[in-house]
């Protein structure tokens, strides 16, 4: 097999955990989070920066590099490490989720989905066995099987087929991939917003043996409530022995629950977005930085941040670049953002070691308001 | 006096020459490149990178500044060094020649000039004295007079007028001048592209003994024969033993001619503004990397170039990066502008050094298309 994953530590408070996931490119420390490298970048930074702040794997969209520069000119390129100068690991998405984002774009059958790309309107085709091959034209460490996101709010019976859908798929997946020895395949558990069909999932998607698992389809618009039930519901399902991948969570709290039920791997575009909006993330929560009121307050983002932008410049010259639509002001607010958010989960990882999540998550609490 | 020059050597077989500029920052090598910082920020990036690429002095745009953030702000900044954290020297423009291109929007008199923002319409007034107080709120190393530059083609009698007016505003500024001890203030010499009013403008500014001296008005739109004629007619007015600077001059044949004509220092948007553009320098000439003819050329930008994005990255992916927008493209392409322009500054230097210029050049042009 491509990765494995090894436990190495349970939390006796609750089901938080520490584990190492093993992959072609080395071995990454879980919980991890993962920057998003939707087009070949994570937005703004280069990868020694991303080195530099720690990041361990990095995520690509397969709808995205599909659609440009096309996975044909990745292959070529030797595959999108090569491409995009970053040597760690990097998992790919199935593009399920962008291709039904896409609402009215596209059209579902049991052989695929029919969509309108979003840069010039072209008719394409995306199937299981399409979405493996492109994301072997990738040579991720890491791939998704392709599933169905359902929107929320979605009635039973649609999520249900389309549940049912997704194991399909993911079966043809498992049996369309090349090279498991070299690139692993993740199982995605979907069924909406009701436990009963996520329990379904669960078992159906665990029952194929894939070497980690994703919970797909949260964070859709759901309340947080409903979320993290749900979560709490879905994960005990899932084998102890894979990892755990929850898919587009990124904000701390968020984070900090899904660890604290067993979560080990997550990504989001949220703070590289937040940042090209002139936001900054702290343990207090987010600091609009564009705001006026910022306009004479030489300080650091965080006093106690010791990261490039907070040595270096005052949340006035940060502002003044953002309001200047100036590149180098989202870019080191891009750099603080995920230093922040993967300084949070090494804290995180450090109070499970210390088998004191639950205090440490209280007093993050205390600060942090969102 | 805030800055000193010293010539080093000067070509025996043209006026091209070698200097040292020293500068209550440090010591500058002439000729020199400066790039430009218009907001605060050499656009996309960081001084540390600017080091790395041996920049040795960056300019910055009272026009800009003034407006936004404000002088008042980077003064309680502790000046434009401190707020953007580059410690090496800083040359400020006086603001002439952006209010001059506002064309209809602003309204000479003897006093200054009425000008209306560009970035909300409000009304403002630009004066000489009002110059030298936002460039002494910058704190800048080098500051230029507050001058009026003609747009090209104009009337004699224009020019003269406006020539007289420059004079008599550069005197308004020197005389307002706070701290000559701590900030240069360099004249400019105007006259269009009349050569009589050149060497009138030249003799008058030098009268007044400025620590360097500024030839501006050019590159505005003459053809290049016609500016490097004029450049030659100003010349010899100029002292030997004081700096020259051509404003606004920044491509690699325009510089070479300037230089071979005895001027030492340079800006110019041209190197960033075309990265952004999607468009590479290189020795044989621009390379338009977002053109389609680069989608599967796995090569660098040039084979020989020693800088960080020709040893890490492909056209193929310079070119994905500028057609998706992606943020990295402009730094990238940026990054290896401006190292190919300092790059082609220092090979310059060494020509002169070794008394070669001339023969630098010669085969310089042989690969150069433009
Ligand atoms: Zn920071
Ligand atoms: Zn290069």
């Amino acid at each position: 097999m491509a990765i494995s994953y090894q436990l190495e530590q349970t939390s006796s408070e609750s089901r938080a955990r520490l584990g190492k996931l093993k992959t072609p490119r080395g071995e990454i420390q879980t919980p991890v989070f993962m920057p998003v490298g939707t087009q070949a970048t994570v937005k703004t930074m280069t990868p020694e920066e991303l080195k530099n702040l720690d990041a361990e794997i990095i995520l690509g969209n397969t709808y995205h590099l599909h659609l440009r520069p096309g996975n044909d000119i990745v292959r070529e390129a030797d595959g999108l490490h090569k491409f995009m100068n970053w040597d760690r690991p990097i998992l790919t998405d199935s593009g399920g989720f962008q291709v039904f984002s896409l609402g009215k774009l596209r059209q579902i059958s049991e052989q695929g989905v029919e969509f309108r790309s979003h840069i010039d309107g072209s008719k394409l085709f995306m199937t299981p066995e399409k979405s493996i091959e492109i994301q072997e034209d990738l040579g991720s460490d890491i791939m998704m099987v392709f599933d169905e996101c359902p929107p929320y709010p979605a009635e039973y019976d649609y999520v249900k087929e389309s549940m049912d859908r997704t194991i399909r798929w993911s079966k043809r997946c498992l049996q369309h991939q090349k090279h498991p020895e070299k690139q692993a395949l993740f199982g995605i558990v979907q069924g909406g917003m009701y436990p009963e069909l996520r329990k379904e999932s669960a078992l159906k998607t665990t029952e194929l043996d894939f070497p980690g698992y994703a919970v797909g389809g949260l964070s859709v618009g759901e309340p947080k409530e409903m979320m993290l039930e749900v979560l709490n519901t879905t994960i005990p399902y899932l084998p102890e022995e894979k990892p755990r991948y929850l898919m587009g969570v990124g904000t701390p709290d968020y984070i900090i629950e899904a660890v604290r039920m067993g979560i080990d791997m997550f990504d989001c575009v949220y703070p590289t977005r937040v940042a090209r909006n002139g936001t900054a993330m702290t343990r207090f929560g987010n600091l609009t930085v564009r705001n006026a009121v910022f306009q004479r307050d030489f300080q650091p983002i965080e006093e106690d941040c010791d990261c490039y932008v907070c040595q270096n410049y005052s949340r006035a010259y940060l502002r003044h670049l953002i309001k200047a639509n100036e590149i180098l002001g989202f870019r080191l607010l891009t750099w603080h953002n995920l230093f922040f958010l993967i300084k949070l989960i090494k804290e995180l990882r450090q109070a499970i070691a210390d088998d004191n999540f639950l205090a440490w998550r209280d007093s993050f609490y205390k600060n942090y308001q969102n």
